[in-house]
């Protein structure tokens, strides 16, 4: 069985625009450019996700007769539109940050430059699946810097919201660091480890819990993790897992990686009194997983405590961003072409920082040359060269007075942005997701650790260039005018 | 195409639990309940729903070579195990609750009778789809109810978690009570309205915006609600609406329905002053819709305020449940069955709320007869007979002090678990969404006012039969006993 065909997935209003445009005879090449406002859970960063979905999606494209009939049954389309949505697939460029990168607010994450009716129809599922991925990998980005090294496994599939929730959620979480994931659909999609033990239930089925045990560790001889909190973690649990692990030992049977798992009570209490337990028998190398209602604060916080957990099972917090649970990408016109040129176009807002960025655009990251580590993100216009022989001058665009000059030859520039389709043909293969995985740890480390932390991070400048800042001011100001003149004030 | 088989929607450990029981040839039946333990939101009551993606899912379980291979790789499962699996099919029973039912903490939704191997299988799935859609059927549920009779659209497929979490989230926000969705796809595949007009980009790809709105009249002749905050939404976007509204009444083509949408600023003090402008020129009919981050607080904020806004686009905050975006089900052994006798489990917590209610149940919904409200629910076992003629003990099982007789006749009952598939036979057929969302309006109906409000609501209490309380208390003192045995303590 193949997956459901996504051609339908898209706001209706996409569609009433679309034959708008089509009726109107108006499919101009425009550029839309996705980026939101807000790093998620007051992080410092996020990190990008989904594009290899993105790229399936604009693959197949395509109305298949069934769409079509139900377009037709709600009596809104006209033929005419209809035999051009048959016969529709994308045609134009687009350009994007690769999976697994750092990135900042108000940056053209994917970059659309199609005819208009294109561009309107892939807006709504564009956002949804970069929106989703990236929430969940910046998530686990977070819960992995709080472990700190230790290895932190995706839980969370039963309180996922939905199958995709669940499976391409678990994709993004293992590319912000996650080792694996529980979910076995997910698992096997994207070529990740398929990881967990036993539940509760296992043991309940048993007449007793060293029953259990000794079964598990039967059937289980390499990797021996067992669940110690259904009955009394301290009093029966972990006594009767040292216990199988004695046996085992007697027998010569040792397994290769083996330990406990809490998942009820106070986990840094029970994990120091386990660990305690564990190596007084000599099982100093057992592992300690904890698994219950965690994510990165209350990680950070047992670590701070010193609970003895070397392991972590992250589930609900992780799986649906509980603290935050949406991602705020946005999908704006930013030029529309008339006679083979660019005119750039801009969304006011009573707020300042929530206009948009028009013209044809691309992201230039600043790292500092002596540490390698990002100094400030540049928003340029496409055609814009720099070169770090020459000095450059980066300045607050909210506060212009705000201004650092780098000196030639102290930092180095990279762009983001590459080409994914150019005229509708795919020229991007997605690496795997445990490649995406190893690149995002190195964009990580790209980090200043202050820009990791997990509250109150300090902040990546993201700055435009005078060249694209004196196009928005201009535009500001002809608006303005152009509003007052129409209502006649 | 089809859609993804989600046979392998599962934890790892189900799969490796399996492979303990099937070695251990042990598959005995046994009794699993899909419950939870707090209302998401602070709400009163939940909204169930999913049961037709769960429907769906049961039958078509079933391991395709593709997966087989997939499992052999990880070279964890013997060749045995691996063939058991290629012919596996769910053999058992389950009855739930109706989607659209409204429900209680603690109360049984989905019970599954079945050998372990197969109860196990399915445990993450139905938690994974009835969490989803229950989370956001009472989401929408309590946007609606904030709304107080004005039309609620679904809006949200760009801040979904995924397309699932777009398409099935919207199905359930249609049955919660919206009256359609702006998503195409889950208006086609779950015969809903799809609603929507048009965006800011279309209004900017044109040169001025009346220009925008005028092509828009003409195209929509039928519904013409026009977006009216691109360019500034008292100076501009209203006088043109009005001027486009005043050429359509001119020209005898006033449109059928037809309005304004804010989707920016203060929505209180922009609709007023909308309204005022809007009947001054004689339309007091335009509808004027808002769609700016909303939920069912900032909803009866607005009402409170005196806004003038008659249909509501509710997007991010429902489709994500954002102030509680996770639903705790869980699935929770009850019984096994031993020589043909269901055994009861129970699971322990230091938490009294959190132990386990045992055995085969049933959910006894007692009204009062006079308004028909919920009087409270009863859980009870499975075999045990009330009748309205007999007057009815109810008492909570965590304060048994607190009692309440019921005289004889002044209440009826209803069973609320019906038989889905029996001995793994569909028996059910599943009502259109349509009906469903009619269903649970009445069901809403049937709670007192009070257990609807949004903030610290009146709460309905969910009792245990006296047999099932005996039950439950016997069971926990022969485990404490028995734990206390084994460590000797």
């Amino acid at each position: 069985m193949g997956k459901q065909n996504l051609t339908l997935l898209t706001d209706f209003y996409e569609l009433t625009m679309m034959q708008g445009y089509y009726n109107n005879k108006n499919n101009e090449i425009v550029i839309f450019d996705v980026f939101y406002r807000e790093n998620p859970s007051g992080s410092g960063y996020a990190i990008c996700a989904g594009l290899e979905q993105v790229i399936d999606y604009i693959k197949e494209l395509s109305f298949v007769k069934d769409d079509i009939e139900y377009l037709r049954s709600l009596n809104i389309f006209n033929e005419d539109f209809l035999s051009y949505l048959e016969n529709f697939q994308f045609t134009g460029d687009i350009y994007a940050v690769p999976e697994g990168t750092v990135v900042f607010p108000m940056e053209p994450l994917v970059k659309v430059i199609a005819p208009i009716m294109e561009a309107q129809l892939i807006e709504t599922a564009l956002l949804n699946i970069i929106n989703h991925q990236s929430l969940i990998a910046t998530k686990a980005s977070r819960v992995c810097y709080a472990a700190a090294g230790d290895p932190v496994m995706e839980f969370g599939l039963r309180r996922a919201q939905g199958p995709d929730a669940g499976t391409l959620g678990a994709r993004a979480a293992v590319i912000g660091g996650c080792i694996g994931t529980s979910n076995v659909l997910s698992a096997k999609l994207y070529d990740v480890p398929a990881l967990g033990t036993h539940a509760h239930s296992w043991i309940m089925s048993f007449d007793d819990e060293i029953s259990a045990f000794r079964k598990y560790a039967e059937i289980y001889p390499l990797n021996t993790t067992l669940l110690v909190d259904t009955y009394d973690t301290l009093r029966s649990g972990v006594p009767n897992a040292i216990k199988v692990f004695e046996e085992l030992r007697a027998a010569g049977k040792m397994p290769q990686r083996y330990g406990i798992r809490l998942d009820s009570g106070d986990l840094a209490y029970l994990s120091k009194k386990a660990r305690k337990m564990l190596d007084a028998a000599g099982f100093t190398d057992a592992t300690i997983t904890a698994s219950s209602d965690l994510d990165e604060y209350l990680i950070d916080s047992l670590k701070a405590q010193g609970a003895k957990i070397n392991s972590w099972g992250v589930g609900t917090k992780l799986i649906t961003s509980k603290d935050c649970p949406s991602f705020g990408g946005v999908y704006k016109l930013a030029a529309i072409q008339k006679n083979g040129i660019f005119i750039p176009k801009i969304k006011l807002s009573e707020n300042q920082w929530k206009i948009t960025n028009p013209g044809n655009k691309k992201i230039i990251r600043v790292y500092e040359k002596e540490s390698g580590k990002v100094k400030a993100d540049l928003i340029a216009l496409a055609d814009e060269e720099f070169s770090p022989e020459n000095p450059l001058l980066l300045f607050d665009p909210l506060a212009t007075w705000k201004k650092t000059y780098l000196e030639p030859n102290t930092y180095t520039l990279r762009e983001l942005l590459v080409p994914i389709f150019l005229k509708g043909k795919c020229v991007y293969t997605s690496p795997s997701v445990m490649e995406i995985r190893d690149y995002c740890a190195k964009e990580q480390d790209s980090l200043w650790d202050e820009v990791r932390r997990l509250i109150n991070p300090h902040i990546v400048y993201v700055d435009l260039s005078v060249r694209l800042y004196r196009m928005k001011t201009d535009l500001l100001d002809s608006l303005a005018e152009q509003t007052s003149k129409s209502t006649g004030k």
